[in-house]
């Protein structure tokens, strides 16, 4: 394998409601320094794959409206290599317009497709599972994913069955996919974790570019002859409009339905790097620094007293004084402010919404 | 009684450090909209003024750096007016300097002395006590303090216990004092209650310039030799550089101590007109319109879930959602949030200093 033909394709654009008012629709979580470490998800996620992908080999995947976005936070990446959907189509038309797009300048590349919003704990052993998986596609027509170990029976994410007797003789941490498994319920989840064959799907996809534009054309014809079609303009001038005017037409469907769940090569690596999608403020919580009453605190001058068991995520005030709170979000960004309890943040998007 | 000689001296140089971050050194409490009505607590003091005392009969104490917000806030007062101390020196040494700079330009002069920073809910009833107060003092030598009726066993206020006997022919509603209270604990605030005849020190006072100025000249004869050694300059460009020169040689006293305490000639007019010196963010919430839950709430646009015995005030935030508390000040301003239970409030002081 060269470094050379590896590819990172990032989907930036994503809409987070659930993290009002630190990310809103304007300016979603991707594009937020969450961990107030002085770098948004989206750069942290370009900073993991350093060494891995040249900058000039990552693709940025977002909607218009976030282009100028994701051109100021990321410098080092071309602008050109920022892919701007017209409209919202959900991963699958997405990504065959990225596979097809960096299949036009480089027929033998291997991407990772990673989302942008995610966040990884132990960035050595990320590197580490996303080489050796970068290795495997190159040598082999495999689509691979992902699975993350489980700490919780969690019921908000898709699962992966793995057939753990199916290592192959090249790679033993890769195994064949039984099948995908929908968000379960608590009971099932429960059985999952009990079997230890089951995986998180965290949406991170490694293949190179042969295996999956071959994969769309053989179950996702009408995209991949849409993506063929325009096959001519990848990388001129008249990308945009062309793009513009053709991509309305993709059907919405996501990559895990078009694709996954229908291919025959598809193989699951279990990994472990301290993975969180930060798809609630209880799970950024569960993964960020804690203070020793359990507090996470972000910000540059929150004084908290009496109080744990808090997320505390306030970038810009000035000063921020919290006392006795036990098990709280507060929140304030743009001038808005939330304070909810965590058990209850399966409200925030309506509450969001209601007072607009 | 002539309207003409009625003065009105607001006393409005206090910092308020209980009601931070609402109220700051820089902007205290009596310059801010508190009350959420559009008016601040110094511009609500000056309305309920209206028909009582002519705009250029109103003299505004405070401090030189606040001089510009009075003089913006209360753009009917003349400039000139507003008097300004070059340092703090308590009460007794600016309600004498405001007493010989009003006999100065007007010797038959009737004064109310009233605080900034209270908050009135009848000013109906208000109005009438002062009118006949203003009436009372035109006419003698009395000097005149209002009493609330206590509502509560308060242990933060002062008390004046009345001589319910000694009402005059000339005014049913006015008793000599018998003697004023320090703030009493709880036992003896509860034997005050029971007594029926102790009232709240509200520090509103009524007099005629001749009465307080001889007050001053028998109490505190230095304080009253330095406002008459510089009489020459009340009025003149002069004024605030004498002021500047001679000020900090004043004792720092309050006008209680200093005259009320010794003077013989000490009423009390009892009254009921919805009174709260808005001492702390307990009696604001006591004293505001609440919503069914027994929420305040301050603000443009504040929606609260599942909350109940909260006030909330926010009056620059775009946008506000609390949910799920029970018994907390939550407050944003300048950018400074704070989040505490009512029931710690004491804190509040210690926690804006702690964190600057």
């Amino acid at each position: 394998m060269a470094l050379s033909n590896n590819h990172l394709v990032i989907m930036a654009g994503g809409v987070g409601s659930r993290f009002w008012p630190m990310s809103t629709e304007d300016y979603p979580k991707q594009f937020i320094d969450v961990l107030g470490v002085g770098r948004s998800l989206l750069q942290l996620t370009f900073d993991r794959f350093s060494g891995i992908c040249a900058p000039e080999h990552i693709w940025i995947l977002t909607n218009q409206k976030y282009a100028d976005i994701v051109r100021r936070q990321l410098p080092e990446v071309p602008a050109e290599n920022v892919l701007c959907e017209p409209c919202r189509r959900n991963t699958a038309p997405c990504i065959a317009y990225a596979s097809w797009r960096i299949k036009a300048s480089d027929p033998h590349a291997n991407i990772v497709v990673a989302p942008s919003d995610h966040i990884v704990m132990d960035v050595p052993e990320f590197k580490r599972v996303i080489t050796q998986c970068l290795a495997f596609c190159s040598e082999s027509d495999a689509m691979l994913t992902l699975g993350m170990k489980p700490t919780r029976p969690e019921t908000g994410y898709g699962y992966i069955q793995a057939d753990l007797g199916s290592s192959s003789v090249r790679n033993k941490e890769i195994f064949r996919v039984d099948s995908f498994r929908e968000k379960p319920d608590l009971e099932t989840a429960q059985q999952y974790i009990q079997n230890r064959n089951y995986f998180w799907n965290a949406g991170i996809f490694i293949w190179n570019v042969r295996t999956i534009v071959n994969a769309y054309r053989m179950y996702q014809p009408t995209l991949a002859k849409l993506f063929e079609d325009i096959s001519g303009v990848y990388g001129t001038p008249e990308e945009q409009a062309v793009l513009d005017s053709r991509y309305p037409e993709c059907e919405n469907i996501s990559v895990d339905y078009a694709i996954m769940e229908k291919a025959e090569e598809m193989f699951v690596c279990p990994a472990d790097f301290g993975w969180s999608d930060l798809g609630t403020w209880g799970s950024l919580l569960a993964q960020t620094k804690h203070d020793m009453h359990g507090n996470s605190v972000i910000g540059p001058n929150i004084s908290v007293f009496d109080t744990k068991n808090c997320i505390i995520h306030a970038t810009e005030e000035k000063k921020v004084v919290v006392q006795g709170l036990d098990g709280y979000i507060v929140a304030e960004k743009d001038n808005a402010l939330l304070i909810c309890k965590l058990s209850e943040e399966q409200k925030i998007k309506q509450y969001s919404e209601e007072t607009k």
